[in-house]
């Protein structure tokens, strides 16, 4: 029992943040993804819900018109939210203007290292994407502080660009397909060869931006969480890439494990004498399902080559995925086995091939998981595609000038 | 924020439970188990920490002398607190009386229904195991509702026991090696063959006594997590039985899964393609490491018998305890890399078969966790043994009076 008294400065950080969710309630609400790539700028009068206006958000919050309007006016100054004209509508009285979520305020900078690209995007804090770039390459011959350097030069462009759109980068998050510390020391990134790598230190040059380094399949899997529709509390998020890893979301919050290192499902054994893995061990989920294994099995040269196969019905190509998601499955089945997640969401690579290794994933969980008859597991692609991790990191940086405005405005202000 | 103002009846409750809570520390801080089978009752006096006074717990709560006198003569009324005489020491003052748990208030009864026996026990306010009672049998001939009047038995001499020693039954709580719904409905024990069995219907003849039922791989986690020495927060307590299940403790609470169904870790595949489970699946973790499979491979006729070759060093009971081994640790890699636990529990008849499990379940571990190396898992047997489910079951029903004492006041007035 704390009996702190409520201070004035935590009442209007907290009175603040209930202004500004309604119009990001709003957002949700009228169908628009908060962060996703899908979600059109333009089209907010052709909505059919109009957005709050000041009296609506008094209503919702039960605060005072008088507050509601000092606090808008405070978050329309710090660039947080904006008035818009309401659309004029036949035999009503005069309309009150409409708050919507900024679109040149703070936005946030996503960046990705995976092992055969290097991605950037910035998200506004409505959610919109309005700068994206990804250059395919590999990395595993580059050593760290080269690759880190390009992703330094990738943040400058996105920089640029988002100063050009009048958006202000409040922070950056990188995505990293490795185990990560609370500080972003990359303490093993199997595929990419490295281990023990300071990313913040390497990324210097970013000189200013706080930057904050996760996870790839856990920032992916944040991602999913709060894009599109609202989907289930508690989901494995599976990111399929040259290397796999997985996200495990439940109750609504990720779950980091005791230190950190949850998620690497590409490493939990398929068939225990398997083939040898990279990591040391054998018949590791990777070496059956990750990219390469796949693309080696399709006679593939890449994702593209492979889909196209796929949807020409080359049996060769169909065989690989269904072995692929054959071992998927019975990897995942474990999960659900274990942690009875509601759904099984399929990112990266499995995104767009879906179609074809579904099928075998819900098989096997149908076959091997104790309460599938009567506890259904929805397994499904992933609604940001190949580009939940990124997205997922930028909308992460979002989210937090959303749950804490007062901190931007006074951020601002200094 | 909610401004509801703190009631005087929700502060005394809050208060009951802040002083118990005192008498309830010295327990654990004495080292003491709260719910273990060594906990000797005899030896209060013994112990180089004296128990609290009531200045001391004035002293630890910052509640006046006055309030903690008062609440102190209600949980002692109510049975729940008892004054024991200070040991006379040399030199000092006159020594304060000292307050312990009360060994004749409130217990908890504890069943288990198992593939191969049931069991019941009765703990006390101090965690002390004051009855104890197994009987060996194959219940899987057995209708539900002809096991479940054994159970009723069992609780019955229970009771009788337990008012011979003028403790209180305050609720019972029934392992079961499944299923079970939050009403108590256990949805499928594949090892006992039941589906869809009403327990509270079927033990109605507890007449009046309020029951819960829970997976016992659960039951005996939470046992183990409020056991003995103050362990990791999180861990994986795998219970091997006839039927091989988990508990899974994540951040010092126990992960239930979105509906209810996780920890079926005996489902989780070791071979995809392996021989044929009950379950309708291939390959299971129970086919490997199950207590059947177990006595088949070492040609044992029962666990006695298999410790006793283990002992004597016969090679046949010795490749079959590594097999099984082999395999756990390759279930629970998995589950490792997945949830980055810190310790696997060996509990059922794995404790006492850790000493030949626990090298190849290391070994896995090692071989297959990508931070095994910097992050190393504790493999140890459980510390309540074999008893695990149904202390747990006890612990459970005196943790909700220790956390509750007013209800229980409550409840003795009426």
């Amino acid at each position: 029992m704390t009996d702190a008294p409520v201070r004035q400065a935590s009442l209007r950080e907290h009175n603040l943040g209930l202004v500004l969710r309604q119009a990001a309630i709003w957002v949700t609400a009228s169908g628009r993804r908060v962060v996703g790539p899908r979600h059109d700028d333009q089209s907010f009068e052709a909505d059919a819900a109009r957005p709050p206006s000041r009296a609506d958000i008094a209503a919702a919050t039960s605060l005072t018109r008088a507050t509601v309007s000092a606090l808008v006016d405070d978050l329309i100054a710090g660039g947080l939210l904006t008035e818009v004209e309401p659309a004029p509508r036949a035999g009503a009285g005069r309309p009150a203007a409409g708050l919507v979520l900024s679109a040149s305020g703070p936005a946030g900078l996503g960046l990705e290292i995976n092992v055969d690209y290097l991605s950037a995007c910035v998200v506004d804090l409505a959610g919109t994407v309005r700068h994206r770039e990804v250059r395919h390459a590999d990395q595993r011959p580059g050593r760290p502080d080269q690759v880190l350097a390009e992703v330094a030069g990738l943040a400058a462009d996105a920089r640029t660009h988002a100063e050009r759109e009048r958006l202000t980068l409040a922070g950056a998050a990188l995505a990293v397909p490795g185990l990560v510390t609370p500080t972003g020391l990359v303490r093993l990134a199997p595929n990419l060869g490295w281990r023990d790598v300071d990313v913040p230190a390497g990324l210097a040059a970013l000189d200013g931006l706080p930057v904050t380094v996760d996870n790839e399949a856990n920032l992916a899997a944040l991602g999913e969480l709060h894009a599109g529709p609202v989907g289930p509390a508690s989901f494995l998020y599976v990111s399929g890439e040259i290397g796999i890893g997985a996200g495990i979301v439940l109750h609504g919050t990720l779950f980091r494990g005791a230190r950190g290192w949850s998620g690497e499902l590409g490493h939990v054994a398929v068939r225990p004498d398997g083939p040898a893995c990279r990591c040391g061990a054998r018949g590791c989920l990777e070496q059956y399902a990750g990219q390469e294994a796949i693309l080696r099995a399709a006679s593939a040269d890449g994702t593209t080559d492979l889909l196209a196969r796929a949807s020409a019905h080359d049996s060769v190509a169909l065989t690989a995925l269904a072995t692929a998601g054959e071992a998927l499955g019975v990897a995942a089945a474990g999960v659900v086995n274990l942690l009875d997640v509601e759904a099984v969401v399929l990112g990266g690579i499995y995104a767009p091939l879906a179609p074809w290794l579904r099928p075998a994933v819900t098989a096997e969980i149908q076959q091997r998981v104790l309460t599938a008859s009567w506890s259904p597991v929805d397994v499904r692609p992933s609604v940001l595609g190949a580009d939940a991790a990124v997205m997922g990191a930028a909308g992460s940086v979002v989210r937090t000038v959303r749950d804490h405005p007062a901190r931007w405005l006074t951020r601002t202000v200094a």
